[in-house]
C-alpha cells in the first residue's frame, strides 16, 4: 500500500464551507483484487470507475482495482479494463502484494470456499456476496477470520443493495432482536406480484419471470425457498449469536401456490409473500431463546401478511426486511435485493469500511455475530405457534363444518372466521378458514385427520399468517 | 481505560458452534459520560443496563456508564443509577479520565454547543442526537473534530431509531445520491394521518396530537417544518459534501393545511406528507449539482405522494427515508423517528462503533461528509421543477377555466387533469388541477395573476407532487 498525494490534497485549504477535507491526511490507495468477473463483478468495476472521485473524496482513501481473476478472459463485460489486470490464476491475485482486499464474487461453495479460505489464511480481509458459502460454512469461515485477526464482510449476501446487514450488526447492536421478517428473494416476489395483479397461475407467472430474466432456467433455488433460507441463516446467526444449521430451517417455497389462495387471502385482508421468519418469542419459556424453552424460530414459507403492514407493499423484484428490536421497535429496510448495480453498491460499501481501517492503520478484526448464550438452538417447527389460513374442499351438505371444527377443537385450534367461497365444483365447495393462534403440531395433527374425512376432497391447503400486530379480529367467530 | 477480564473470557473455548468468541482478546471497558439525563438520556441508561451482556458479547468491549451530568439531580427517571455517578457539573464529566466517550443529549444550540466543543477540544469522541446543533453549526463542529482527529457521531439526529445516517454515509458510500425523500417528523405525520383517517381539521388533529403527547404545547418547530429542515440540512450535507446553510432551505410546514386537500389528493391517487426533498437533478445543466447548473434542491413542504409508493404507506408517528443512489436505485428506511427507546438504540449504535475502535486501539477519525466539488450550492427555489396540485375557487360560469389555462399557458404550465369538485358554495366551486412538470417561478407568476382575477375567490392552494416515477397520466388532459 503506497501513500500518494491524491487529488484531495490540493483541496485542503478550502476552509470552513466544507464538512470534510480540512485537516485531512494525505490520501492512500487500497488495492482491490477481484475474484469473479461476472455480472456483479462487472458492476463493482463499473461502480469503482464511475464514482472513483466521489468515493475517494468521501473516504480519504482511493480504492484501486489491482487484479481481476476469471476463467473467462474474453467476454465483453461492458466495462473497460486494462487487459493486464486480468488473469485466470485466482491464487496469484490473492498472493499479489498490491492486493489489500480480496473481493470474492464467484458464488457457490466450491472454488469460492477455497479462495476465501486462502485469502483469510494469508491475513487478507475478504468482501463477499456469497450467501450459500456463509450459510453452509459460516462457522468455519468466520472462525478463520477471527484466528487470523482479519475481517470478512458480507453485506451483499442478504438484501443485495439494501444495507440491512449493516443495520442489524451495527445500527441495532444495542437491541435484543425480537423478530425479523424478510422478503428476500426478488424472483419469488415478482412471481407473487404478477399472480396477484394479473390473476396468473404459478406456472404462467414463472414462465413470464423467466422470459423477463427475473428467474433462472432452473428456478429451484429461488422458488423452492433455499435462497431465502441461506439468507435467513445468515440473519438469524447474526441476530442471535450462534451458528444456525441450514438443516434446522423449515423451508417451503412457492412452487405450485394457487392463485385461488392469493385471491382468498386478499378477501381476508392479507397478501401472500414468501417470508423468512426469525423470531425470538417467549412462548412457553423465557425470552432468551434457550433450546430448553424452544429456541429461536427460523423458517421460510409463503405467509399471509396484513395489507396494512409495510411488508405487504413490497412488490415486484424488490426485497425488504423488517427488523424489530427491544429498544427501537419495528424498523424496515427496502430496496433491490439483487442485480449488478445494487449488489455492487453494497460490496463497495464493505470495501469502504476496510479502506477506512487501512487509512487509520488499524485492524478492527471480525465483528462478532451477536449475543450468544449456552444452549441456544432453533425451535422445532412443531413448537412454532402462529395463526393459519386453511382452504378446505368440502362436500356441500349440513354438518360438514361441525366435523371440521370438532377435529380442530380436539387439537386446541379455534377458528377466528370461516368463509364459504363461490366457485364450487359439482359437489365440493371451497371453504376458507382463519384460525386463532395454534401450535404447528396441533394443525398437523388436525389436518392429518381432516384430510381423511369422506367429506373432504383433496389435501387441505395450509398457509401461515405472519407479521400482524395483536388485534381484535372483526370477523364473526365460529 | 482498563483491561479487565470480561465474562466472555471464560467462553473462549466454546469452539466452532459459535460465530464469534473464538480467539477473542480480553475484554476492555469503554467509559461513557452522559450529558443530559432527560427522556433519551434515561433511555440510553436503560438500554445499556438492560442489554449490557448482549452488547458486550457482540462488541468484545463493555460500555460502562461512568458519569451523568444534569441540572436536575432529583427527578426519578425510572432507571436505577448510582447517585455517585450524578453531577450537575458537565465540565467535570468531560474532564474525567475515566470517560472515553461523551454523549450529548441536552439538545439545542446553547450549552450543548459549548459542551460538545469542549469535549472535542479535549480530543474525546462525541455521540449526539442534536440535529439543531449540527444543522446550525455543523461546519464548525465537524471542522473541530477533524482538527482534533477525533470523531463525532450523530446517527440519532435524523430518523431516531432508524439507522439511516449509517446507510447514507456507509452503506451507500459508493453511490452518487440522486434523491432523498424523507418523512422526518412524527408529529406532522401523525397529524396528517389523523386528518385523513378521521376527516379531522388541522386544528382538531393538532389538539389530539398534543393530548396524546405526540406534539409539544408549542408545536411550531414541528408543524412549521423547521425540525424537518434541520434533518434535511444534515442529510443534504452528508449526501453532497458541502455545508448546506439552513437559510438556503425552502421551508413550509403543515399548519393550516385543509382536510379538503387531503381528500382531493386521495381522489387523484395521492397522499399528503410533509416531505424533506433533496434532489440532484440535471435539469438545465450537468448532474453534479454545481451552482452554475442550479445546485442541489433542498426543500421542506407538504407534498402529494403517489399512493403506490412505499412512502405513502408510512402512517402515524413513523418516519421513513427513501434514498436513491446511482448504483443501488431506490432504498427505503422506516421506523420510529423519535422517542426514548428508538433514539437510545441509535445512540448506543454510535457508542458501539467507537467502542470497537477503542478495542482495536485505533482512531478512524471523522468520516468525511460526502463528495465535494467547487461551486456547489443549493438550487434557488424558483428554479425547482416539479408537478403541482392546484385548488382554485372559481365562479361557476362559462369560460372561467379558459382564463385560468390561458394564464398558466402563458407561463409554460400545462394541465394534466382538472376536476370540478362537489361542495360548491353559493357562487364558487372548488376546481382541482394537476399540472405537468413546471418551474416554481412559472407557477408563482401564474398564480399571482390568477389570484387577481374577478372569477377567483380566495388564494389558490398550491401543493407540490413528489416521489412519483415517470408515468403516463391516465386522466383526460385539458
Amino acid at each position: 500500500m503506497t501513500k500518494v498525494p491524491g487529488p484531495c490534497a490540493g483541496e485542503l485549504g478550502v476552509g470552513p464551507r466544507r464538512w470534510r477535507t480540512e485537516g485531512r491526511a494525505i490520501m492512500r490507495e487500497i488495492g482491490i483484487g477481484l475474484l469473479g468477473f461476472g455480472t456483479v463483478g462487472a458492476g463493482v468495476v463499473d461502480g469503482l470507475q464511475k464514482n472513483a472521485g466521489v468515493i475517494a473524496d468521501r473516504l480519504g482513501v482511493r480504492p484501486v482495482l489491482r487484479r481481476i481473476a476469471d476463467l473467462d478472459l474474453e467476454t465483453d463485460r461492458g466495462v473497460a479494463v486494462d487487459r493486464e489486470l486480468l488473469t485466470s490464476d485466482a491464487a496469484s491475485v490473492i498472493a499479489d502484494p498490491g492486493v489489500d482486499v480480496v473481493v470474492e464474487l464467484i458464488g457457490g461453495t466450491g472454488v469460492a470456499k477455497e479462495l476465501v479460505t486462502a485469502a483469510l489464511e494469508a491475513g487478507k480481509p475478504v468482501v463477499t456476496a456469497n450467501k450459500a458459502l456463509l450459510a453452509e460454512h459460516g462457522e468455519e469461515i468466520f472462525g478463520l477470520a477471527l484466528r487470523k485477526n482479519t475481517e470478512i464482510r458480507f453485506g451483499a449476501s442478504v438484501g443485495g443493495g439494501i444495507p440491512v446487514i449493516r443495520a442489524l450488526r451495527e445500527g441495532l447492536v444495542g437491541n435484543r432482536i425480537e423478530s425479523i421478517y424478510g422478503i428476500l428473494n426478488g424472483t419469488c416476489n415478482y412471481i407473487l406480484t404478477r399472480m396477484e395483479n394479473e390473476g396468473l397461475s404459478f406456472d404462467a407467472a414463472l414462465a413470464e419471470a423467466q422470459a423477463a430474466g427475473y428467474a433462472e432456467a432452473d428456478p429451484a433455488l429461488d422458488i423452492d425457498g433455499f435462497d431465502t433460507a441461506h439468507k435467513a441463516v445468515i440473519l438469524a446467526s447474526l441476530a442471535h449469536g450462534f451458528s444456525v444449521p441450514m438443516d434446522s430451517v423449515h423451508v417451503e417455497g412457492i412452487r405450485g401456490l394457487s392463485e385461488l389462495d392469493i385471491r382468498y387471502a386478499l378477501d381476508f385482508g392479507y397478501r401472500i409473500k414468501l417470508l423468512a421468519v426469525i423470531a425470538n418469542r417467549g412462548g412457553s419459556g423465557n425470552d432468551n431463546g434457550d433450546a430448553s424453552s424452544g429456541g429461536i424460530e427460523v423458517r421460510v414459507h409463503p405467509a399471509l401478511v396484513p395489507l396494512d403492514e409495510m411488508l405487504a407493499s413490497v412488490s415486484g423484484v424488490f426485497n425488504a426486511v423488517m427488523l424489530s428490536g427491544d429498544l427501537t421497535g419495528d424498523t424496515l429496510y427496502y430496496g433491490r435485493g439483487a442485480g449488478k448495480g445494487p449488489t455492487a453498491s453494497t460490496v463497495i460499501g464493505d470495501i469502504a469500511d476496510l479502506a477506512r481501517t487501512f487509512q487509520a492503520d488499524c485492524k478492527l478484526g471480525f465483528l462478532p455475530a451477536g449475543a450468544a448464550g449456552p444452549g441456544r438452538g432453533v425451535r422445532d417447527m412443531h413448537e412454532v405457534e402462529t395463526r393459519y389460513y386453511l382452504r378446505l374442499s368440502l362436500l356441500d351438505k349440513p354438518g360438514v363444518l361441525a366435523q371440521i371444527t370438532t377435529i380442530l377443537g380436539r387439537e386446541g385450534v379455534s377458528l377466528a372466521s370461516v368463509l364459504q367461497k363461490e366457485g364450487r365444483s359439482d359437489d365440493h365447495v371451497p371453504v376458507v378458514a382463519v384460525t386463532h393462534r395454534a401450535l404447528e403440531r396441533s394443525i398437523d395433527a388436525a389436518l392429518a385427520d381432516i384430510d381423511k374425512l369422506d367429506i373432504v376432497a383433496g389435501k387441505t391447503v395450509r398457509l401461515r399468517i405472519e407479521g400482524e400486530k395483536e388485534r381484535v379480529c372483526g370477523c364473526v367467530g365460529v
